[in-house]
């Protein structure tokens, strides 16, 4: 029998992290820090593995993170989530999202995902049967076209799925877009997945605007994070879905037999670290100041730049360079200028081509600096 | 709109762990052990914290722990799968179920399920759109009644699958099981979802077979083992499938979108720890002596047990000291008694009910003593 998902290959993430390594290339691909995540919170983990907590955590997440992430929220985006019925931790933000569509999306429904995209929206819906409705970005900026997504809806929406900052992009959405949104959904039934895994990095005194700050939204969405973006630990797997009462029931039946659970060491030692608020509120600061700087380098390029509004990635356009196709061009610049990027076609189900590399600046600034020095040579 | 999964409620491990707490009962309900994992094995991750491995493993697991599962599956079951191409590692076994399951199974198809067995596979089937077609193993001693599975094979079956050593009955499954399964399945293209995360746990000079040594059915098999069983570490959450190239394909499509990778220190650690095969080679011997120590403790109370082949799971029928449903007979021996285990109905889809109890015997001495005491009051 064939394929269930004939077209899905090797991702970009793989493919491009093992020619950076194959070619000792100085990997600006795939989204992970170059630096290790804060020594306080692995003495954490050490100290609970060795105070035995190694076993199962319960289904939804351990209460003590639960709890933590309901007072963070509220200090953050004035809600404060229930961590009973509300919060959910899983094994990373890709299992939140998969759970989240395969609790809420049926065969023949319809799921309006905005594009570029990260890679496991749309097999995810067509999984459950569903159809994605693909609408761009609009050019220059990314920025979200609502007549187009109006002109998109149906009886058969079930879902839109929206992510900000924004993957690959940059692009931050703002107070209005969302009040946009909730007035394009108003009187139907279509949920909303806010994808917000890079909450933490927004940047030039702009602030993240969270579905969960807008009441509409809120009753109808499912916000997903991911501390392994604001903790440097992309390798730990935990995230999180918010969620009311009625979706998180139905994301938590998909959890138990996706997972069951997350890991309770990692858990415990978050949960404590979460204390920490420096960290998470020093974190727009520190990834603006690493943007600056690796925007810096690329001024000294043939590379064309607009500093990215939000994430630890920055988009460059190479147009003025070379009309190759963004896969081919960054193959050869990983192989010939040893630098490797994702191509941002890999993003659109038709592969898309804006001439667009994205470069992750989650790296030292030494790093920074001799890709920089690289790229000049470009 | 309704729920895709609407008779699933919360899981019976939730519920009787969360009633074992709340009424400070011996918690013999949820499979895990009371005792912490090997000291070396948790120094091992904290050394890879602090090394820095604290971002994302490769899509299919770490290197190293995939040539170190290969090498102990040839010293195991004289068959050496290829790392690169039949070893998947995935966040838990019940990761790996959910994918095997996800990646083959499409709308119509069906599915032989042995009940009682482990909770997450119909759902899971379900969600595909397929059909569970339920086969109860034979009583007294839950073995395979294969001439009933080879009645319910149609040319609809896309998959049948098995668990050995079984949960939650401790039955284990021989080599001439395998051979029958073998030649009922020749000629056909149905696959066999093994689940053997038991594997270490075997007794009284019995061998675990695994689908793995019989190359008829290796060939059609996804294999599915956990290391939290293994090493103690339930709640760490790393499992992982070993299927022939096709199929592993198709499982990592369905991983890549499910967690796209496990946790890189965990893993790392874990593939150093293997070397210490005294830890697994001794774990039946371990686990024998804890069962013999518990069914001693039974054999004083009016309980009946044959002794469980395999697990670290001990069944228990209680039709001698009440006619109440296990459900019920759980709850009050829970609330009652103070010893909490899972009533075997809830591996049943109807809720079959043979007046059966499950206890978890990975426990210490000491818990499994104060257990058997209340037990002989009861
Ligand atoms: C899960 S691998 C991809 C990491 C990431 O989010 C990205 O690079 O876009
Ligand atoms: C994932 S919780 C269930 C643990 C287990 O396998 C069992 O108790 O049967």
């Amino acid at each position: 029998p064939s394929s269930k998902l004939p077209d899905v290959g090797t991702s970009i993430f793989t493919v491009m992290s093992a020619l950076a390594s194959e070619h000792q290339a100085i990997n600006l691909s795939q989204g992970f820090p170059d630096f290790n995540c804060p020594e306080p919170l692995m003495d954490l983990v050490t100290r609970y593995m060795h105070e035995g907590f190694n076993q199962y955590a319960p289904m939804a997440g351990m209460p003590q993170l639960r709890q933590k992430i309901s007072l963070k929220t509220e200090k953050m985006y004035g809600y404060q989530p229930d961590p009973d019925t509300e919060i959910t931790v899983t094994s990373g933000a890709t299992e939140a999202l998969n759970a989240a569509i395969m609790a809420v999306v049926k065969a023949g429904d319809e799921v309006v995902v905005l594009e570029p995209c990260y890679d496991s929206y749309a097999p995810v819906i067509r999984l459950c049967g569903g159809s994605p409705i693909y609408v761009p970005l609009a050019l220059p900026d990314f920025s979200v076209d609502w007549d187009q997504v109006k002109k998109r809806l149906s009886s058969r929406t079930r879902m839109i799925i929206i992510n900000t900052p924004h993957n690959p992009t940059g692009a931050v959405m703002t107070k209005q877009d969302m009040d946009t949104l909730a007035n394009l959904l108003e009187g139907s039934d279509i949920l909303v997945l806010s994808d917000e895994v890079y909450e933490h990095m927004v940047f030039d005194g702009q602030q993240h605007y969270s579905a969960l700050q807008h009441p509409q939204l809120r009753a109808r969405s499912f916000v997903i994070s991911s501390f392994g973006k604001t903790y440097h630990t992309t390798g730990w797997k935990v995230g999180y879905a918010i969620a009311p009462p009625q979706l998180t029931t139905e994301l938590r039946k998909m959890h138990q037999f996706i997972t069951f659970s997350t890991a309770t060491p990692f858990q415990l030692a978050l949960a404590d670290f979460m204390d920490e608020e420096r960290h998470y509120l020093e974190l727009p600061g520190f990834y603006q100041a690493k943007r600056d700087y690796f925007v810096e380098q690329l001024q000294q390029t043939r590379f064309e730049v607009i500093p990215s509004a939000g994430t630890y990635f920055q988009l460059a356009k190479y147009s003025g360079i070379t009309d190759a196709r963004d896969l081919d061009f960054a193959r050869r610049l990983t192989i010939e200028s040893g630098v490797a990027a994702i191509p941002v076609s890999a993003f659109y189900h038709d592969k898309t081509d804006n001439k667009y590399l994205r470069f992750c600046f989650a790296k030292s600034e030494d790093t920074l600096r001799a890709a920089g020095e690289k790229l000049a040579k470009v």
